[in-house]
């Protein structure tokens, strides 16, 4: 059985905050706008339907508490879920915080956000907030 | 309680396939990607999280079997899952079936392809290769 490796750019893109059940938990390198990543951590997956039943059904509450944590850290106005996967062919989901005032709205931000990277201070303080147990039980 | 209605938006731009178990499955009005649309059929929900664990665990369901319909019948190289609603905010989630040849590849679809509607005898051709109770169950 090949093991689970992160694609490289996803690496090179996105920050580790946690491991959960099924993905880990990384936080995207754009300060645009609060964006989370899971990734579950299967290898051979591109797409939502390989996954099994059991994998789908952790990835979905996966999804909800990345939303949750999203919603109470930044109090956003609409949660953007999405995977898309056409340059990183691994299964992904992005889990974004979206806001009437920020830079791409009501657009996707694919594309659309600068990828303008946050400083160190802030991403460790960004992954301490959302590293706490009360988010992902 | 209030009755689910779907939001005219969406009513005007896709196309009524079944109901599923949780949501209304609809083809979107464009016909340069074989795109789907499933709207759970919940009053007053905007986001994922806001679904009970249960209707999340059917809406993971209802994504896996129109996936599985879009790659039988499609056989695309991805499927982009994702629940946006920046701009119509009743929770909705598409599925698309991505080619590596499509107009807007690698991007995502939204505002990168054209609005062309498709002809209603297509619609009904497509409509009677989907509504099939093999995919939906």
């Amino acid at each position: 059985m090949t093991p689970f490796t992160l694609h490289p750019r996803l690496g090179a893109d996105s920050f580790f905050v946690r491991d959960l059940a099924l993905s880990q938990l990384r936080l995207n390198n754009v300060k645009t706008v609060p964006w989370l990543i899971l990734v579950p951590r299967r290898p051979g997956i591109s797409d939502i339907h390989q996954l099994t039943g059991a994998d789908r059904a952790l990835l979905m509450e996966e999804i909800a508490q990345a939303s949750r944590a999203l919603a109470a850290l930044y109090a956003p106005d609409k949660i953007n879920v999405a995977a898309l996967g056409n340059i990183v062919p691994q299964l992904h989901v992005h889990v974004i915080a979206r806001f009437a005032t920020d830079a791409a709205w009501p657009d996707p931000v694919w594309g659309r956000v600068a990828p303008e990277p946050y400083e160190a201070k802030a991403v460790d303080e960004i992954r301490k907030k959302l590293d706490k147990n009360d988010f992902w039980n």
